[in-house]
């Protein structure tokens, strides 16, 4: 079952509420429809601790709504099933003990057809909820958003997920045949916009329900800037063979050390995530399966580490979160998120900046709190600040992003070691 | 499909051959048969790595058939898909890389669907063998039924496995709602045989197709045995609890030193594998779901560490293989088989010695190479005898062995911490 | 023996190169000091990774000054022993291979003897340079004043080093019975100073041989500052002892969640690395052995997870960098640093604000680039820079810190986790 | 100091009790005789969990008399250190709680000296002791003549653990230049005696003051052995890089799996522990420093996994303990032991058969308790039997064993892995 909104006059949808309930349907839906390719037997493997099976991410986010409004809100709702509030809390200690993270994938029951019935479940009580008094307490319609924001989230975790369970199989499955983003005529040249220092405000105001931003965006803030220059698109392929070719891997000039002592211990670590050589040809594992690698789109699925280490070998760095922000604008429409199907960074032919969109781009900002951070209040202030030590904050969404969950301001963090996500380069300088 | 014979006169079904192809269907489509209660998921899961997954358990048999039949003895046979030579070679060398061990739970393709077809396929195959001069070869007929055996085995293990990855989830899932065995009465009385020392005959004459045995069971061999006495029966779930409330599990000195300090880094290492201890009751998880520790029924699942420091802590020791081959005497047709439906063991209530079925028994042997040992010629050379190291012997079948691949001589072996087989203890004095 | 200046005339000691060659003389010596109470014993240990044995300090000080000097600059210079480059590079990979950290405690040979006439070799040899034409070179010079703070640093390990080994010794050492730092009157009260944001400049100028700073400090640069408070002290034992009390370490929602899992799998990891409770009573390992806690005392070896769960359950924060840099001033003379004697931490009972000496003060910073950062030219480079990643920057200096080694803009750098410095505490507030 | 028997006239030495007080001070002296070419650092190092540092050795078995005969023996007796108990316990879990066996290199504390005084001491009471009435109890003899057995198994678990030290000591230090054992001759031809299979007796009566032997050495028993053939001389160097250069290493044919999975893991394992290859040239450490490998001299330090490897590839196999007791004979008196000097194995140049010295000869047996094996009384029950699983037997003693610690019936024991014993193969065939 899809979530339906037939019992409801559409002529009615012009309230916040409403748009809200035509929001929460498509959000839901789409959880759904991310999942349609997949065999019931890819709904459940766990190649690796950072990932989560397709199953669990529907279940956590349906577990999500339960545990954060059905439970608390609607003093009549009876759980689906108890054990639920155990196998599907990701790491709220404020909510109990959780199922361990690294054994997701040893569940086979509760089955896929079990998880959907969870989450038709939980989609008609909040259809019940979305017509009830409970939506007049702004605490609760926050945590609405909150909970269709977090699970725009998970979609694209489980895209990036699918891509490594998927692109760890000697068969490499093809998820879904796209359309392999054009790139005949060449990626725009790289060059750099020089941008004047100063003091600039970034981040976001506190969140709200109509401007709804994350805790760790916001205060917004002064920051003091130096003059500094940045790409006008992200680095591509091609521009990253190179560096694979000159012996970049294994230059231990261009590494921080913790990446030069990790990489020592794993074998064939000298190449971006999906790419492989054969017999001299490089292709990339994609979710349209193992394509020649296109020299004019962006390298994707490289870590911090080697973002880092590549800039270094251009004579260049990575930007700072800040300069990140102030240089980007706002958002661009025509920016390569989910909604354009191809599930892959597309090359710059066009000459796009490629700020938002294609691949998210490491930062060399340690993410942390800004001044005056307040983390969501109760429970929920496990969401992001608890994370707020030994990662990097990535900017800009990606491929597998959709489009109306991002924002300037949005800050993504994963370790500097991580390459599973569609972690790309842009280059800065002074 | 299962395998059918419909093609074939029943009339016909007089000559060995016949018969041979009567077993291939039975026990080909007995991996079926208990694959039957799962859900698609269930195929997939390995919480450990020596568990494999229910599908690769199907595959990996069905790959025997094709590596030592089809491919070598049948010119015009093309594989069903030329990656399974590597993703279902368990672990023979000779015939080349294996995909890991450890990693087969992460496979979601090929699916249970296509494993399914592949079965189809190399039995479709193996009929059109049975029907071809190659049976003439004793050395083919001999791989056949080597085959079937092998898969005798694995069966066996899918449903150790799944008992495994249902008992390790919080759900605690049925298998199959089998008649709980009855015990009101009571087991028989625990009481010691003595046999009289001497030189005895033990292990079989070399295998042949008549004389089925494994390599690792032959030659017959004398040895000498002292006088000694062996128990008429199985430890029961009453007897080891004894054990676990003197705190024989806290004691040092009826350990020994490996398991000593295997133990101290296992958490909740202090019961077998399957009991629960809720508010002070007892409860055993079987593949009929929890269900309370019935205290007649033989104890299972516990490793042979813990068979060692039951019998030092009765006063007893565990037989040696030999001691146990000596006084099982033959195969008893009562005994709890496959077949009795139970999948546990069951009370020796009628005084049945239970030297077969029920439980494997844990000997105090390691398991080595009897004198003059040959290993299987060529690539299955590699079947038992590499395995000869650090494992101890374990005999007679359990509640889950097929009745007709069990014998006297049969040896199967285990790391002495090994507990996810239905492994007992049959106490042995001097 | 010692560096011995008889040879020269005192009187003539009014060049810069002398007073070089003077403070040469203190630096080296200061080694050989640390390390007279020490058994031979107590040389070779390395209960850690972290840690290295007190004669690897003695041999890897001594290379530097080899390596960077001797070798390149002394056109006849003859190595001591060659198998020591290999065996006394710390992490130089432009230098050459290393041997592996963590078995540097492996080493029986070469014997402390050895390494001290090493130390004399040398010496001897860097004397001679000093009276050539090599030190009008300015790389030369800077090289010499830069490996005289690169020993000053392995100083304050070596203390580091030996408290550990002492402190994980059951039979608790005393390394030198200092004085016990007085604390009957009570540390000042807790209070913060507020300070008005702005734009301020932090950081130093470019190193040169007579205003030297490690590349890491450099360049002087803006940055914007709101409006923060910062205490007038550190955080004493007394008052971790209440956090301690209060469950701090149970609650889960103090600690980011790499200190929470990091933590649980450690047993006993719920108090100040070395502390002690005995029957009710708090001692604290120090190095002069065994002591009631002090509660006056500042709480010294702590990591910088528990610095954040402290100051978080405190309702406060800890400071950033540049706040800390802008809040400290110019080094205090009278502060407690490793001339003191005191070898640990004193209350401040006089009102000391304690920025300088006592103990490293975590910061919420992590440890990056400064805008514009250069690292050392050559394989120097690799001194600092390569280590930009995942630690948290601290500042100034501690009990066992020498005093003209510590400068306001001094970065120092360990991961978040690490417990063996002696690392303490300041809070800041909004 | 060394124990002195200096008061007692020597003319007295008639009794027994004299004789036990003579091999007291000839035991006890010998282990400090061991230490002699050691500097202070080389007593303290552990480069390995298995081997423990010489400083531990010799506290250990002044331990076992304090804890053994001082303790329960002497109402009087003051414990040397309290601490001791603890800190030097090797693994009784019946005396206490253990300082952990992989932490002994930690202890730079107690020093050398005062492990030498703790010897004084203990030496000091032990011969109070031997004239006291205590002796008169069986019991305190025995364990007076166990701890002298104990300690020989120590001393040369010393010389293997000192060999350990060095040769992992890129210096490669020499413990003692011993004359290199002469082999220009040539080791004689190797080839297989005939013996005729029946029923033998193995193994010793059990154990008393006069006719010493370990608990696991008795009862004597009855083993049934077929017709075998057993090698005239263990296996050279020369033999074994044959192997080496046929790819005997590379064949997985020839490997138990748990060795070719172990092997796997490990860089660089493929040759014997202490065999170089410089630049073509084979080179062997010996305590005597790096040597040109003598193609004449037993091949040592290999695993009994190598050994099974290097036995199959010879079309032979390893005898079981029961064989090589019965082809050993009786111990023969020009035999290469420790007293020999040259701590090495020798060539059997002369057509000596090599039972007995040179090297502990891997048998294919695994270490279990014999019919009717009853372990020491009380807290030395542990001796011995806890280590029954997952070892094979070695006979025959080696180049750093005592002569009159050996016996026919004497029973060593490792895990297949290890390597740094001086261990050795002997072929045998059916």
């Amino acid at each position: 079952m899809s979530v339906d909104l037939s019992a409801r006059k559409k002529s009615e949808l012009d309230s916040q509420l409403d748009l809200l309930v035509l929001r929460y349907e498509k959000v839901r839906n789409r959880s759904l429809e991310i999942c349609k390719p997949l065999a019931i037997e890819d709904y459940l493997i766990q190649p690796m601790d950072d990932a989560s099976p397709p199953k669990w991410h529907l279940a956590h986010t349906s577990w999500f709504f339960e545990t954060f409004l059905l439970k608390p809100y609607v003093k009549v709702y009876k759980p689906f099933d108890d054990a639920y509030e155990f196998l599907f809390n990701s790491y709220y200690n404020g909510v109990g003990a959780q199922f361990p993270r690294s054994k997701r994938g040893n569940l086979s029951r509760p089955t896929v057809e079990e998880i959907k019935s969870y989450r038709d479940y939980v989609d008609q009580h909040m259809l019940d909820l979305f017509s009830s008094e409970v939506l007049e307490d702004q605490n609760a319609l926050f945590r609405i958003v909150l909970g269709l924001h977090h699970e725009q989230q998970h979609q694209e975790l489980m895209l990036t997920d699918i891509k490594y369970n998927f692109g760890n199989n000697p068969l490499y499955p093809v998820y879904k045949q796209a359309a392999a983003p054009s790139s005949s005529i060449g990626a725009v040249e790289l060059n750099f916009h020089a941008v004047s220092g100063g003091n600039f405000e970034i981040g976001h105001n506190s969140p709200t329900v109509s401007s709804f931003v994350f805790d760790n965006e916001s205060p917004r803030h002064t920051v003091y800037l130096g003059d500094f220059k940045i790409a006008n698109r992200l680095v591509t392929n091609g521009e990253f063979l190179e560096f694979v070719r000159a012996g970049g891997y294994e230059d231990s000039n261009l590494w921080l050390a913790d990446a030069w002592s990790l990489f020592s211990s794993i074998d064939g670590y000298n190449k971006p995530l999906y790419w492989q050589n054969k017999d001299g040809d490089w292709y990339e594992y994609t979710l349209s399966g193992l394509r020649p690698l296109d020299l004019n789109q962006p390298v994707v699925h490289v870590s911090g580490y080697e973002a880092d280490a590549f800039a270094r070998w251009s004579g260049a760095r990575l930007p700072t979160e800040a300069e990140w922000e102030v240089a980007a604008g706002g958002t661009e429409d025509q920016a390569n998120f989910y909604e354009s199907g191809l599930l892959h960074p597309a090359a710059s032919v066009g000459g796009q900046s490629q700020f938002y969109g294609d691949a998210w781009e490491w930062t060399s900002s340690s993410y942390g709190p800004y001044p005056g951070f307040e983390a969501f209040p109760g429970q929920l202030g496990e969401y992001n600040g608890k994370f707020m030590a030994n990662q990097l904050a990535l900017r800009g969404g990606s491929c597998v992003t959709s489009q109306d969950h991002i924002r300037r301001s949005y800050r993504n963090f994963f370790y500097p070691k991580d390459r599973w996500q569609f972690s790309g380069i842009r280059l800065a300088k002074n």
